[in-house]
């Protein structure tokens, strides 16, 4: 059985490498028309994709799967209407491939430049949303990338489906079927070969628990693309203006909490911090958010705040609780960022122009920024359309990654007849 | 003895990835009156540093070193020059560090952008040649990384003199005189610890043989900037202009033999093979190059060339030795290139323009030429001013690898206020 699972998966990865050599140089038009072929395939097959889902439905909840799972696992008509939508989106996105920048002539005659291309093919990792499949299949089609999907086995059924929609839309516009591969079996051993598989795999997208994804940065011999955790700071500076550090702290903390960009530390500088708190601790306990203070956070707002460990100073909570830490000043609150943070996104909140300065400069994140909520640290906010996934490392893609994140640049020379003296 | 090297190398980055803070921030005139100092502190330690090459040099003799490997380790006064030519030239080069491009709002009202920052740490892994020691550490200083050399045993004693007079520029500039650090250890275990210590180690940049090239990459935990094979193309279409074609089939191949952006099999369509193979091949044979040719070659060419085996088409020669293949078109052409390539340089020589772009768009190399040679793939010729290395990889850096690669770009978010709505 191993043996089949290693044959199977070298079929799939030849396939797809095959598939990446007529995607790169399909033309935006078929590239648009395949995607519009999906779009009309998906919508043939509304009725069977949400058959197939209950079928999932109905096997995750005798397995008992906790009910979060079960909700992400779902596929409603309106949820199915949003699929389309971003399929759409993707469709309206510039295609990035063929651009040729910085072209420019050098000393020896020759003129260089610089041309975008698919990085070739992506293996993409994922638990329960089936919507993951058409998003990342289209996103890596719009960059002229062939993809390989391995979706929990939970959701098997809804994204064996989606992708029989979405092989038929490719049929339908002449690009390979095989562009887009749905790994059809629950055996964990799949996983480790297409994490190894560097002949024929480019890089590795997964998505999912910090279990998982450190399992497979752990194991790939392939670039990941990837973030562990998303453990955000805000600074409240001591010149911040409160009108602006009052709405941000909150809705950093609380307008969304399972999310990575959603603040998990306040940061208090010590001469504002007896004004500060106290107004920000009553916005909190009306959203019941519970805080873990330092102690001079504790002598300031009471005893109903827990005191905080230096375990809470690491932690994504991903839910209404609040570390708040006062410190001495901009070194203390950029060496906290560093040291305990997750190097994903940080704001300061500040009036002063050369520390926000400073802030920019040192603080070792993804995202950094000034006077504004984390929040915005997404791909639609930053405006890349859709968001294949987001980046803590400093290794080609940074932050949230969209299609440009899928691409690579080639170096083009033109010349007539140069030769190197 | 194990013990105490891993601690030895912990230390060694945990000193690395402190300077790194310093050095991110350090303003261009900082680290350019670092390079200056470790200019001066070079000119003063000129005869020390070439007594220690001196004893290297004895030492390889009595390991019987072979001659090449020899010439690469010894520094002679004019070579000596030379390295401290190089160090202006970095010093003349515009600080990468900090520039903030595409700055642009958002709907939302934030200003994003994203900005050059250092990478980190650098850790480097080199053979003989001592002047790699200061042209790295140069690099890496200039973009604001600090770096780790692990330099060949038989250079030791001169990487260490190199570093010592590094280490008193630095310390008279005031940057860390940990910031370039050399290993001053032959055991290989070092290196064991250098390419897996994720936490203090952010790139690996090795160069040397391919057999190192190889075992590093297969065992590193940390992204390594590389190419392990040079095997360079040129294709020279039926419509070429053989005026252009015949010195630049001469210059990729002749030019210099032990060079990575060699050409090693020369494709010929088969429309202008009687035409242009006599021709080449006199040129050649001036040169005494070693021709290895498919049938139809030897057919057009006769007995004096050798056949090629399929070996012949994998192989990087590094000398006077050329394979050369008669192919039917240029789809025949880019599937060669393609399936026997490294993905370094390749360059078709036509004249027609629709075939130009084809060869542009399909050939997966990282420099891809149009009626040029080959041998411009570098990074002087690129405008680069120095290399660190060259990559054919896709991701992060592609083709011939100067200061930029050493840096990542983080988003920059500036607002007055703004909030998720």
């Amino acid at each position: 059985m191993q043996d089949s699972i290693e044959q199977y998966m070298q079929t799939v990865g030849q396939q797809a490498r095959q598939a990446s050599r007529v995607l790169a140089s399909a033309s935006t038009q078929t590239k648009n028309n395949a995607l519009s072929a999906i779009y009309t395939a998906l919508q043939d097959s509304e009725a069977a994709i949400l058959a197939a889902n209950q079928i999932d439905m109905t096997n995750g909840r005798n397995n008992h799967l906790d009910s979060a799972l079960l909700d992400r696992l779902e596929l409603t008509p309106s949820r199915f209407k949003g699929m389309l939508h971003g399929l759409k989106d993707v469709m309206s996105l510039v295609d990035p491939i063929g651009e040729i920048t910085d072209l420019a002539y050098r000393p020896s005659g020759i003129q260089l430049g610089k041309m975008r291309v698919p990085l070739g093919v992506v293996g993409m990792i994922y638990e329960s949303r089936p919507n993951v499949t058409l998003e990342a299949a289209s996103l890596a089609l719009k960059s002229g990338n062939a993809i390989i999907l391995r979706g929990g086995s939970e959701a098997l059924q809804s994204n064996k489906a989606i992708a029989e929609a979405i092989q038929h839309g490719l049929k339908a516009s002449g690009l390979p079927e095989t562009s887009v591969q749905v790994i059809n079996t629950a055996d964990r051993a799949a996983v480790g070969h297409l994490i190894t598989m560097s002949e024929y795999v480019d890089v590795i997208v997964p998505r999912g628990g910090k279990g998982l994804i450190e399992r497979i940065s752990n194991e790939a011999r392939i670039p990941v693309i990837k973030h562990l955790d998303g453990n955000c700071h805000v600074f409240v500076e001591a010149q911040a203006d409160l009108q602006k550090a009052l709405p941000i702290a909150l809705n950093a903390k609380t307008h969304r909490y399972g999310v990575c960009n959603a603040m998990e530390t306040l940061l208090v500088d010590e001469k504002i911090a007896e004004d500060f708190l106290p107004s920000i601790a009553e916005l909190y306990a009306e959203k019941q958010v519970e805080l873990r203070g330092c102690r001079e956070t504790q002598r300031i707002l009471g005893s109903n705040v827990k005191p905080a460990s230096e375990e809470d100073w690491y932690t994504e909570y991903l839910g209404p609780i609040l570390a708040v830490k006062v410190v001495s000043g901009i070194d203390e609150a950029i060496d906290h960022i560093n040291k305990y943070g997750s190097h994903h996104t940080d704001a300061i909140i500040t009036e002063n122009f050369s520390l926000a300065r400073q802030f920019l400069a040192r603080v070792d994140s993804s995202s950094v920024m000034i006077n504004a909520s984390t929040r915005f640290a997404d791909g639609f906010e930053y405006g890349l359309g859709a968001e294949i996934g987001i980046s803590t490392d400093k290794i080609h893609a940074r932050g949230p990654v969209g299609l440009e994140g899928l691409t690579s640049q080639k170096w083009v020379v033109f010349g007539d007849g140069q030769i190197r003296q």
